[in-house]
């Protein structure tokens, strides 16, 4: 058993000072999508592999069932002299990283650049260490990361903050387009290679400097059964220093994971550092390939689905999401996966939730439900119910996954 | 008839100056609201005239049908298996300001405040005056003014704005209540004895120092017909001495309105300056006073509504909405008198929408429909349809006026 090692600390806190950078851009799309004008998927599908293409499959009908039921609810609402707001013709269609052009990877760059370029709204009172708009994201996933993970609120927490970060990337900084995703499974043998960590001008810059060192040490979560899992190092460790992201600078972190070193005032001070990241194609293999997340989507009732997402504890498994996490380094999300699910068994699936309002429920607390109100602190957004956040089609979302 | 002073050129910059500020707050409540628990609403009614009860009488019922509205779709969704996201357990009351309470007062100017401190998101390139997020609104209104007045726009955009404006308050500076209004006619009499406007240190300030001064004239709006309007000049003119603005420092504007001289870069230009009221009785009983608000609840179709709200050109008035205008030097938006007049007949009136996407239609432009975009620059918000706005108990929304 590798021992915990100060490097594997550092991997650790990564996990969340970078996570708002990955948050926006990783939702584990399992297929790659040339998509037509018709809205149908064009897969060269000789080149893929048996569960790639029933990941495609999933994803086809998910669409057929999304665009079917948009037009449905424009039809009832227009018998009552009513109209839809959300329809195919303003539908926003997110994209993957690899599939917008390179002026549009670039502008998308830029704007993470300019709010990491403003001032926090986040009083210095509550974190010290937010310096940055940017920051503001990061201290509110420090602030409630014992709510928001193995929780009921996991899945549409994540959805509400990938998109306030996007309204605010649009606001802010005059960013336009839709937030990108990354083709997760598409890359997974070689994560460094991908459009969006190649560390070329377009990317959101490369991996860290190889730095030689031990995989990581993922010791079970608090009261959760299990032995240690044992992550392969990745083909970096060390600073960034390629691509828009390579001068960088982490102010907040790092938080109580286990094998973390909590940084100052709880991981909210100011704790200024570069941006490492160690990825490499050992984690993604292994648990973000296509098979992996077939897995996921297979199963057939929400408290299971979160679950495999995570993975579950005491499996040997950090699940795709875990998988993501650790590949990058940075918050994954999960919002495509689950939106896709969703859209394959709308009526059972639609307003599914499992859990309560705490990490494995530690400490004890309500059960999650339709009415239970989230918020992002200072990062953005209002109040809303997880009721209001269910459906990427209903208000006040407006978009779907390519 | 009165010549065009200097002042009155610093009259009408106010106007915008200080917008932001007033039509946070100034929604033309004719009603004085002592509501209780049940949500019907106590008035002292011997006290009041004909026409301050029949107003008190339209706010009642619109009340009354909305919340029939909201249980009735409350129960519609119960039938199809899912709940309604604004109901009577979560709507939001904005009350007069007179009407919470001292803390709560402190608590919003202290919000403005913060606001006022913080930096702005608009681009210097764009506006090199915008230097907080406070101005951020402003700039906003600056730049949207010839689309946002006697246009079809006019009452969606404002109700909007208004929210936007809470939302960055709650988000940005803690506040945490309903954003409170002016009960205006309550207060037409004695403007500057008003809570809001007193002076003391939970009002919004008070009147700027005495200067005399003449009277404004406001010259007919292009291709209007009519004569000059000639206002009557208030009881302050200089800058603001009290209360928690008193040391406010304008950056933006004049705007070309008629009369006003234009400010540095077409008024998105840095020109300090101090912030200057002029408000008295004059105006307010003439233009805000409950007759008048009634003449508006008491048209038929929205055409004649939205303009006798802002005063039909050639008429000799201004409107409520211009008496608000010109009795503090903000702008008073017409959310308030506009919801209620909704209420009063929802099936004709909800999506009820007249006019172009200019100013008097000048230039020529498209009439505005429920496909309308309106977005609000750099002062927050996303983009969205005049549909989305059209009632304030559907997403984004979930409020009423009391």
């Amino acid at each position: 058993m590798l021992p915990s090692t100060p490097f594997s600390s550092e991997t650790l806190f990564m996990r969340v000072t970078s996570f708002a950078f990955l948050a926006s851009l990783l939702a584990l799309l399992p297929f790659s999508s040339a998509v037509s004008a018709s809205g149908s998927i064009k897969q060269p599908e000789d080149v893929l592999g048996e569960d790639a293409q029933a990941l495609n499959a999933f994803q086809q009908q998910a669409l057929d069932t999304t665009f079917a039921t948009l037009d449905a609810e424009e039809e009832r609402l227009k018998k009552r002299g009513e109209t839809a707001s959300c329809t195919r013709q303003n539908l926003e269609i997110r994209l993957d990283y690899g599939s917008i052009s390179k002026k549009d990877r670039k502008a998308y760059s830029d704007a993470v650049l300019c709010l990491q370029s403003k001032t926090a709204n986040t009083p210095s009172s509550h974190a010290p260490g937010a310096k940055t708009r940017y920051d503001d994201f990061v201290a509110t996933h420090i602030d409630q990361t014992p709510f928001i993970h193995y929780s009921g609120t996991f899945l549409g927490w994540h959805r509400y903050f990938t998109w306030v970060y996007e309204q605010a990337l649009r606001t802010e900084c005059d960013y336009q387009g839709p937030i990108p995703y990354w083709d997760w499974p598409k890359y997974a043998n070689s994560p460094q290679d991908s459009p969006i960590f190649n560390g070329d001008e377009y990317s959101m810059s490369g991996n860290g400097e190889y730095i030689p060192h031990a995989g990581t040490v993922l010791s079970p979560l608090p009261g959760a059964p299990g032995d240690p899992i044992v992550l392969a190092p990745g083909l970096g460790g060390g600073c960034v220093k390629t691509g828009p992201f390579k001068d960088m600078q982490v102010n907040l972190g790092p938080v109580a994971l286990p094998n973390a070193t909590l940084g100052p005032s709880g991981g909210l001070g100011y704790n200024p550092r570069c941006l490492k990241r160690d990825f490499g194609p050992g984690v993604a293999v292994k648990f973000t390939n296509y098979s992996a997340v077939l897995h996921i989507m297979k199963q057939q009732d929400i408290a299971s689905f979160q679950l495999e997402l995570q993975g579950a504890p005491g499996s040997g498994s950090v699940g795709p999401h875990g998988g993501g996490h650790y590949t990058i380094n940075g918050d994954p999300g999960g919002d495509l996966v689950w939106t896709l699910w969703q859209a394959l068994d709308p009526s059972n699936r639609q307003n599914a939730i499992s859990g309560t309002n705490t990490l494995l429920n530690q400490p004890p607390s309500e059960n999650t439900t339709l009415d239970t109100q989230i918020n992002l602190g200072h990062a953005g957004g209002t109040n809303i119910s997880m009721r209001d956040i269910m459906s990427t089609t209903k208000c006040p979302f407006c978009y779907v996954y390519l």
